[in-house]
């Protein structure tokens, strides 16, 4: 009996072309974070999950997906926690593993686990796939890809730096025609919340101007009112929301606002110091721009914040990150500064096609197709498509003696840029004919000049 | 509060030192796959249980791992199945999804679903993770990759010698000494079993003779004795367990063997055209052995069968495959005949560390690492460091300026291939000072005449 074939909603399966299309946006990130000298790492899909929980907040706990324990284990299962739904504590009853959420947390526990094999600070990327049960909606996926890299066991601000350099030598290498790299520093955020005297506000107040692009100005002024932050604090905080200007002028407006709060002042310092590191190298084709309202995942970074974003497409940050202070310390091990940034691969793929950047080789399938004549003709193809592969070059033979439309067909579907043709003709003189697929042109050319040739 | 960290039982972390050499191996395999015309495709970790369930036989649906329903779903729980010790009608109530058990299901699977967007012959490779709940144990891995090659819609035998080549290309790019490809066919199988008349116990009797190597000619005489094989049968096939000869030897035995099976002999006459194009094409480190044993999943081949076991090393087949020509029609696609063979990834990794064949290149870590000697010479590596990049090399930057002997630590511990220190005396002479540090020598080099060198 056979069934009709489909796949679990919010997955996705990858045809040839997906595949180099992506292929080229991940070995372009590895080549690049190579350069930088990060190292690749490898953790399981699942952990215990005991690992995960807890990690993500209730919503993230929420979201993982959850491995049902295998044969006669489920029969712990915790029917009065079902009966109570209890849900979570049922689940945890008959389940031991969970599907990875991140790669953050995963990476913290590897770090902690083999501290003594590695070299600190150390330099590590991850590329590998993540899974969220949420509901699968447009752009959405249950399963997807995250790219990231990390620098564990060291404050250095040149790590922030890198992290900026290779923002832009990812995205330029991609072809992006420009992108702003914003910046911003935890520790501004919280000098801004410490001079506006509405200290026990922190979170309100930056999770509000967190939203300026989505809700306008107003729109924050009446959420921090609505919220309960004070009046005064409001009206000290509204040049800020409106003020535009370059980078330095930025940095003076937040030098002179911060000056009453030592830490706010030591995130402007750090802040210079990374754009001062910049301008001495340059960037390719990123903007750096200091964003006073940028405030990613406010409860995990403690310094720089990044995020990038695309010219020329409506989209989302394509990137993001910062510096952390406490990511391992939950495995153990304490007092270990980090900084990470992780790129978006299902977003910059967006990018790329909407913007017609991926290079035509992501399109091309096949260098030559041998046509199959049969007999001599066929030992003598088989003999030529052993020696183009001998040389490097990729190559296919028609698997049977079908009709020439029919052969060429298959070249035609397979995309293959040039089809080769033995025949007796063509063995008596020991040469091929060669139709290049591009133009329809065919030339007759000597077997061994044409192998020189590749 | 922390908690010590582990993972879970079966899985494994891959540090950089293991990404580097499995890369090197899935690379190498790659860029073969390429040059012969196959094509990545990838499939979501998970299906829909019922898309896997059942294709695996019993044993194989106990060893799948399933996802537990998210959040209210798992209310569904049948609670009279569990009371009746009906589990695996339980885990059905709570689980719809199940981690993928092998690529070849799911390839099928996809094959049926995207019928109208491929071109066949489609030859496909895929290198992706898979999840068993095999008790762990030495060498048994709950996560491990498989890297499979399958070309559907042909059932010509060009592709039985492309699997040859194959094989014989990718182990022999991986530099090892020798191996043997073994190649039996279902065909001859069943002519064996038809020749001796004992055609009801062909499963019998190529399970038994499939042992051939662990329990020996008398073993197998005993077991086919054992489970009811006719004396007559079992006389007929001694003479086949303990032929020894050439390949041309075995076939002539053979084809006299199967003179009255019309499938044995057209078994024996697949394999011949098979061997005569590798003998005119040649193998490089390969040797092709007709081996009438080799019985590989019965139930599931229909052609050719291949095995390949690795020389110099105490280990199962490292490689296998064969002709099949049922596997879509689960999925509702009838007539497909299709050829795949795999490699074993962890084996094959074992026989590389055991015979010590990683080649250096997967040791070494960073090319250069540039030291920090703060203030202006840390300006002059920064720009140095972003130079040698733009060559396209990788190199590091130390993050702080630390004493010496612990960035020389650092150096050490990262494995780089050399050191560039920039101090005032090298700022001075637009020079660097580049140390070797496989034999220590260091010397002075113009930061221009470096460069260029790269």
């Amino acid at each position: 009996m056979s069934e009709k074939p489909r796949i679990s909603k919010g997955t996705r399966d990858f045809l040839p072309s997906d595949v180099q299309k992506r292929e080229y946006i991940f070995g372009t990130m590895r080549s690049v974070f190579k350069k930088y000298g990060y190292q690749a790492i490898e953790t399981p899909s699942f952990e215990l999950t005991s690992t995960l929980m807890g990690k993500y907040g209730d919503e993230g706990d929420r979201l993982i997906f959850r491995i049902l324990n295998s044969g006669e284990k489920v029969k712990k299962a915790d029917l009065s926690a079902l009966a109570n739904n209890e849900l979570s504590k049922f689940a945890n009853s008959v389940s031991e593993k969970a599907l990875r959420y991140d790669l953050t947390v995963p990476f913290a526990r590897f770090v902690v686990q083999h501290q003594n094999e590695l070299s600190f600070p150390f330099k590590r990327y991850q590329i590998q796939p993540v899974w969220r049960s949420d509901r699968p909606q447009h752009g959405r996926y249950q399963e997807f890809t995250q790219c990231d890299i990390d620098v564990v066991g060291s404050d250095s601000l040149l790590y922030e730096v890198e992290c900026i350099q290779i923002f832009d030598e990812v995205l330029s290498a991609l072809k992006l025609p420009g992108f702003a790299i914003k910046v911003n520093n935890r520790k501004i955020l919280t000098g801004i919340a410490e001079t506006s005297g509405a200290e026990a506000h922190l979170i309100t107040i930056v999770t509000a101007i967190d939203k300026l692009d989505k809700i306008g100005e107003d729109g924050v002024l009446a959420e921090l009112d609505q919220k309960g932050v004070p009046q005064s604090a409001i009206e000290m905080l509204k040049p800020l929301l409106s003020f535009t200007g370059s980078n330095d002028e930025k940095i003076d407006l937040m030098t002179s606002f911060l000056k009453e709060s030592l830490i706010g002042q030591k995130g402007i310092e750090e802040l210079k110091e990374v754009f001062q590191y910049i301008e001495l190298i340059g960037l390719r084709k990123g903007r750096l721009e200091f964003d006073i309202t940028l405030a990613r995942g406010l409860n995990y970074y403690t310094g720089a914040i990044f995020e990038v974003k695309a010219d020329g497409v409506e989209m989302g940050s394509i990137c993001g990150g910062g510096r952390y202070d406490d990511l391992t310390s939950q495995f153990g091990l304490k007092d270990v500064s980090g900084i990470g940034i992780s790129f978006g691969a299902d977003r910059i793929y967006d990018v790329l096609e909407e913007l017609g950047l991926f290079p035509e080789s992501t399109a091309s399938n096949i260098s030559y197709l041998l046509l199959n004549f049969g007999g001599d003709d066929l030992l003598s193809s088989l003999d030529m498509a052993n020696e183009i592969r001998g040389k490097g070059a990729d190559c296919e033979l028609y698997p049977s003696q079908a009709k020439i439309q029919k052969q060429f067909k298959y070249a035609n579907d397979r995309n293959a840029r040039f089809v080769i043709m033995i025949g007796e003709d063509e063995r008596n003189t020991d040469s091929i004919t060669l139709k290049d697929m591009t133009d329809g042109t065919q030339k007759n050319i000597k077997r061994s000049v044409f192998l020189e040739g590749l």
